[in-house]
């Protein structure tokens, strides 16, 4: 077990926004900051920024560098866990192979421990939010693309060279849309918001709610699709149909790979709620697997909210102070 | 760490056969014995004939029961972990939450752990055979039925209510083939042996050298496809075709999910071997998965073979007192 208010600093460092958050093993949080990510092209420079607005954050607090017992940061792209570096990270100039937690240690003189920002969202969302209690949890989120986090017997699951998760991946279809990622058929290329975009902007009806609310169809997003869909707009929920019957056939693999407790969805789930995207993808899965998984099988929305950017750096730097002893 | 030389016993329950080996933590097998499984009924019957099998086993290698440090038994269909129950697997009449665990604890006078058939096996080869070394493995085993287990970490992952691994349920047809599980479109109802020697019964052409080696097209099952593809025959690497495509399908899911070290195939795989299976599978996960996650991914055959009934028993023994100390 932990000591009792450890002072643990999470740092989220996103592709637009960097979010600290200084607080402590329970989930209370002292001090926030977020801004604009701003990268310089050097990511030793950028981290050794941090590393100052940091130390500025837990003076604000009254306390002094040296009681930081661990950081936790949260990343975008591939990481090599080993070496402690972030892999070519999409929107972050300069920062191939980052040298995160070896700069960031020497700065702050305390352990830093790294995970993928979809994992360290599964771990929050576990920890403080929608996942607590459970020992099986399996984290999709579907925004710009499709990630995903398992924690698995009460641990996060990170597989060989840290890539598992990706669930935004699972082939749903062979020869079947382009992904981002180049290969073909992704779950990603059907429900992630970038591919889900450029779609309506090719077949969204002219004379559909979605195509009014959005100004026209070229301006045609996700978001649209959700309002059209509450009042009723056919071609909307056509489109979150679509949406569900993807969703829902990564969930039964899932299911019948792992049996986890329980699903939390994120972002566009969200969004739409129970009645247009949790209620059918519950009956859906239900349809599609042995009661004896289903039955106890929760499919619930991420609870954290815009509060994800706070907890996720911190359940980094918790899961691996309890890793660690 | 295991002390050396615990007397360890493994059981094998099936529906056909029943095997027993006595042997020790490192696989050595002092001995073996396998007999028809002729349930009597009552599965509490069964299992003390079983108890006074083993303790005959155990005098005739010139050792004392009370010297059993554990026994591991390896069981077909769904368990409850919890309370050492088999809940009604197929072919065992009477056996319906049969106190497997219990009865042969009070008979043999030590801690028996279960483990399903398809887990037994997945411990089997990755303590034993294909599967040395890896920390995670991915085992899937194609014969009537499609059985997995998973090794992620080092350990066993059975997920909630113990169901963990039924790959071969996992979706690859939206309103697909009808599974025997009662779903349409599982992986099995497309290389699970029942499910294609029903079809192979159906679609053989009465000219294709299957229909000839089976003697005709009633007889065909997945046997004479493998070896009239081994001769060249049009229709049979048609047959092997759609096998490695839906395998490699499944293959590719489990491998964004989970990010495997290997993947261990047994029975049809292993008979159709790299030529027919082996070889493509593994192009068409490469094709359809990132360099990240497949450059260092194995696919490799079971390699226990007729000894895995040997080794599945003793393994769930080892992995039940590692779980305990």
């Amino acid at each position: 077990m932990l000591e009792p208010a450890l002072l643990l600093l999470g740092i989220d460092i996103g592709g637009t926004k960097i979010g600290f958050s200084l607080g402590d093993e329970t989930g209370k949080i002292q001090r926030r900051l977020r801004r604009a990510t701003q990268p310089s092209g050097s990511a030793e420079t950028d981290l050794r920024r941090l590393a100052e607005e940091a130390r500025r954050l837990i003076g604000a607090a009254g306390a002094h560098p040296g009681e930081l017992a661990a950081v936790g940061a949260a990343v975008p792209g591939p990481l090599d866990l080993d070496a402690g570096l972030v892999l070519n990270p999409p929107n972050l100039p300069g920062w191939d192979r980052a040298p995160v937690r070896d700069v960031l240690a020497e700065e702050l003189g305390c352990p830093v421990f790294l995970e993928n920002d979809a994992n360290a969202a599964a771990l929050a969302e576990w920890r403080f939010g929608a996942g607590r209690g459970f020992s099986h949890l399996v984290y999709l989120t579907m925004s710009t693309g499709v990630g995903g986090g398992l924690i698995l017997d009460g641990r996060i699951h990170r597989g060989a060279t840290a890539g598992a998760g990706e669930v935004g991946h699972m082939l749903v279809e062979w020869d079947g849309e382009r992904c981002g990622c180049g290969l073909r058929g992704c779950l990603e290329a059907y429900i992630g918001g970038a591919c889900w975009t450029r779609r309506l902007r090719e077949v969204t009806p002219a004379s559909s709610r979605v195509a009014v609310l959005a100004g026209g169809r070229e301006n045609a997003s996700p978001e649209q699709v959700v309002e059209a869909a509450r009042e009723g707009d056919g071609f909307a929920l056509a489109e979150m149909d679509r949406f569900n019957h993807y969703l829902a056939q990564a969930l039964v693999n899932l299911t019948f790979a792992l049996a986890p407790e329980v699903f939390v969805l994120g972002t566009i789930a969200v969004a739409a709620g129970d009645a247009l995207c949790f209620a059918p993808v519950r009956e859906r899965v239900a349809a599609n697997t042995w009661p004896s998984l289903s039955r106890d099988l929760r499919i619930v929305p991420a609870a954290l909210g815009d509060q994800l950017a706070d907890y996720a750096g911190l359940s980094v730097a918790i899961d691996g102070l309890r890793g660690a002893v």
